[in-house]
């Protein structure tokens, strides 16, 4: 019998190799494995392409398997949408699916994350892991943190899942400093409530252990003794069960191996899925978007190729994720060895200082902080991340405007003018004076020099311009993860103010508040440290991006001039 | 009793000073005297101001005196106009005036030209001479030849009054060479139908000689043995009556004199009658448009003046023109000695080596013209003008929007770019991190370095595209004379085949038949000779703006990029 699954949410083909499915239509599924979040099928007028899976349920018999998609967040990093979801957010507990119908196309931009991933070894050869934690953490109820909603439109992109909790509402339970009763708070699934309130507890390694030092500007991650690169070349064309399955591969070089590995991108969401699972106060830099149409297309793969050599930066320049385990083991497990590979895989996914749990692997300078300074260290960054939001937003629209003009408009007006002197020297020739000849032929040339400096105006933007939109993209990333980072460790402070309150009136006793305190020491330090990697990173990425586009607008002034130059000396000859 | 008029044509004020007249209103007149073409007066509304002299026809008792710039023609350089002002042609015989009802302000662009212009003393000191002999000279009656009418669009901006004419329809009277019945026709006007006809008599001086010679290219007029160039500067407000009248006086230098003179616009438009006049086959550059608002401010001043030296250049290069006794008298008479003004203007508006007895002072070389050569040259060239005014007319336009986008367009693209980056520089300001300074200082200077590209792009057109412009306008000019031009050497050729046609018949004798190809040889001789000095100075002024163009470009995107340095060189401090 023939898998079949009814349609949940009507869909409409946009793209070549989609089809249309209509809502409560039955199609007949070709595989239940789908790629990159879409199925491939037949719908009742028979025609045959892909649809998202998360639109349609598979029956079976009776029952019916919910999409796995149904649980997981979208990220979009386009503006618009996001302030349209945030929006719809209060309606979404349900489902998350419904926005998709609404999202200009399911190829673009989703960005799932925050998705605890425990994929098992059986299904790791599919394109996506099949099983799925994401039904067991149900999208945010709406309402709550007014710090992060509805503070002037698109401050924060936020998938529903993170930061749509409420702040921690305090269970004024007598005696203890209780527990959070919105389970769906940041503080509460990061694990940060957990730790603070002395719950977290395993066996720390030395080799695990992460250290906050004191730097000149407070805080910081212990450098990396022994930092490295990594390279990402030759994005190969793979393809397996004899051609019915094509991936993209590509070659992994880290400077401190050597080694070549072969990654695909499925290892790379993998991998990003581990990480945002374990470090609850650090920002994982986000991975370049999924596609479904156009996986194969040259463009897309030098795009995807580039998002994740910005990921890769990011990832080889954090002193704890460049060190980390799972990532090491990723950077340099052999493409060949295929039961190491697992090995290490089951061994990330076991993993059990994970959570609330990690902050156990933090040891932290001797002297404890001052939490008030802290705390109004937490609010400037915070006021900065959302004003660097907002003009990133704004840098990025205006770039992307002005690409667009370039590449359109003024390469229009420049061929234009191009064009009339072509024209004009036409007219000319027809003079049949041997005198104008030079001139004439200077007047032609002088065109084809403002045709060929239009096309400079369409070819530039890559040089200068996306860069710059790319380096604003992964900072978009960044900053979306703030919110969650800064709600953990304001999450660990109110704890330790509530412990003071009790404490003050003999509710609570003393070892347990001053634990409470030393916990959230540090979380904060640890958040600090993270804070102040964020502005040293920011600050060598923006410098260098900022060289980098002015000295490419240097070198396209410079090619005009030049071109221009050429020109001028043809009217030289008589 | 005050002065009165009749409205004759509804006119909408559209400028400041201007007041709207309706059809049969009657209003007051301030005075008889125009101001540039513009009465002042108070409507029927009592609202006081300017409005067109030829809208309206002044009431004296029963008497009515038309407007003096009824029989007047209007030149407008802007092609849609004109286009329309052909379409509109046949309806003129009445009176032109109803033409300005449709343009768009009369104070636009209104180029009085071929009209007989004797000035008496008395009225010199008027803003414009009164009395006019346009009214001798009617509007030509559409129809007519169709190789300059209906030739697809803007071949030739034409005024009525000229080449609307018919082409030469041959009275066929028995044993002479006849008469060109149309009255109208260029050929009959210019004095070519009376000279070939051999009816033109006079007495040529030996300075009054004009030689054509055989040059390198065929014919030419004689080098001037004494050039000279003339330069126009300090254009100065001075008034008189009191203060009643007010006007621009610019300085004249001549470089043959070095004695400076001064010179009014209605100078150079009384000097411009005469040589229109004058020099049947000689293109009069035209002098820059008339404008009765405005007229005394700086923009103004300075575009009129930039309109008269170009004017001048041509003037001077010509080297009939530049020697003839009216421009010479026009350059050196003494500004104070009125006496002396007043001879030499009486002198040239009673010179009669005019029309047809200009054509008595070409000398010509001895070898005569193979006539079935020049007739060919002069299609040819007739080919060349039409293409010539097509793509100036395009480039023209195009020009003109590209310097519009470069001051509206590409300026805001290139601001908001740059408040972009202020904008992000005003965020990063806010981390409080000691060693971010140097980085948003560096992005708040390129937001200011993006700042003043707009503004370089706003500012550069007046540079490089205006003066490119204004030799277009120049141009155009010319090539509105040429049809004129070809019109009197056809009329000849057509006269000579005609006398041969008729000689073969035996209804002419030989020594009459000889003489209309004798003269219609010297007419050739001219043309031709006109016709390379045309294109030996749109040789020179095309180089020499393209190349002033281009370097203009070259030194605009040289200062773009040194800018683009100054910002790069920001980010090199910590």
């Amino acid at each position: 019998m023939a898998l079949k699954a009814r349609v949940l949410y009507e869909f409409n083909s946009e793209n070549p190799g989609e089809i249309t499915v209509k809502e409560n239509e039955v199609v007949v599924l070709h595989s239940e494995q789908d790629i990159e979040g879409w199925l491939e099928g037949t719908n009742a007028r028979g025609e045959r392409g892909l649809f998202p899976a998360s639109y349609v349920e598979v029956l079976r018999g009776d029952a019916v398997t919910p999409s796995r998609h149904g649980g997981t967040a979208s990220f979009k990093a386009d503006a618009q949408v996001d302030s349209f979801a945030k929006a719809v957010a209060p309606s979404f507990p349900k489902a998350v699916a419904p926005s998709f119908a609404i999202l200009p196309a399911p190829s673009q931009n989703q960005h799932k994350y925050q998705v605890s991933h425990h994929g098992s070894e059986e299904d790791w050869d599919d394109d996506w892991d099949d099983s799925s934690a994401a039904a067991d953490e149900p999208a945010g109820a709406g309402g709550g943190d007014p710090d992060f909603q509805g503070n002037g439109p698109s401050t924060y992109r936020l998938s529903t899942s993170v930061a749509r909790g409420g702040y921690p509402q305090q269970a004024k339970s007598s005696g203890t400093v209780g527990r959070n009763l919105n389970r769906f708070s940041t503080f509460v699934k990061s694990g940060g409530e957990a730790f603070v309130l002395g719950e977290a507890s395993g066996f720390v390694k030395d080799g695990d252990k992460i250290c906050v030092v004191m730097g000149q500007y407070g805080p910081e991650w212990q450098e990396n003794p022994y930092p490295f690169t990594c390279t990402i070349d030759d994005p190969t064309k793979q393809t397996k069960f004899k051609g019915m399955k094509s991936y993209i591969s590509y070659k992994l070089t880290p400077t401190h191996t050597q080694n070549p590995v072969n990654r695909r991108y499925k290892h790379f969401d993998w991998l990003y899925a581990r990480l945002v699972e374990k470090f609850p106060v650090i920002s994982i830099p986000h991975i370049p978007e999924k596609q479904a149409t156009g996986r194969f297309e040259e463009d897309f793969i030098a795009k995807r190729r580039k998002g994740l050599i910005w990921w890769m930066n990011h990832m080889t320049s954090h002193p704890v994720l460049a060190r980390c385990d799972v990532f090491q083991h990723f950077l340099t497990c052999s493409s060949t060895d295929e039961k190491a590979w697992k090995q290490g895989k089951r061994k990330a996914e076991k993993d059990e200082m994970v959570g609330a749990s990690f902050f156990l692997t933090i040891s932290t300078p001797a002297v404890p902080l001052d939490l008030q300074d802290v705390e109004s260290k937490i609010d400037g960054f915070k006021a900065f991340t959302k004003k660097m939001d907002d003009s990133v937003l704004y840098v990025s629209a205006t770039i992307s405007e002005f690409a667009r003009k370039q590449m359109l408009g003024f390469k229009k007006e420049y061929q234009k003018v191009g064009q009339s002197f072509k024209v004009l020297s036409q007219a000319f020739e027809l003079d049949q004076q041997p005198f104008s000849v030079g001139l004439n032929e200077a007047i032609a040339f002088t065109g084809e020099v403002y045709d060929a400096i239009g096309e400079y105006f369409t070819e530039q933007p890559k040089q200068d311009l996306e860069p710059v939109m790319d380096l604003l993209t992964l900072y978009q990333g960044h900053l979306a993860n703030y919110p969650d980072i800064i709600h953990v460790q304001k999450g660990a402070l109110t704890k330790v103010k509530e412990s003071q309150k009790h404490g003050e009136e003999g509710k609570v006793d003393h070892p347990h508040s001053e634990g409470i305190r030393e916990r959230c020491n540090i979380i904060s330090f640890a958040t600090l440290a993270e804070i102040n990697h964020f502005h040293q990173i920011r600050v060598r990425d923006f410098r260098a991006q900022m060289q980098h586009y002015l000295q490419e607008q240097i070198g396209f002034f410079r090619k005009i001039t030049s071109k221009l130059e050429e020109a001028l000396q043809k009217y030289d000859s008589p």
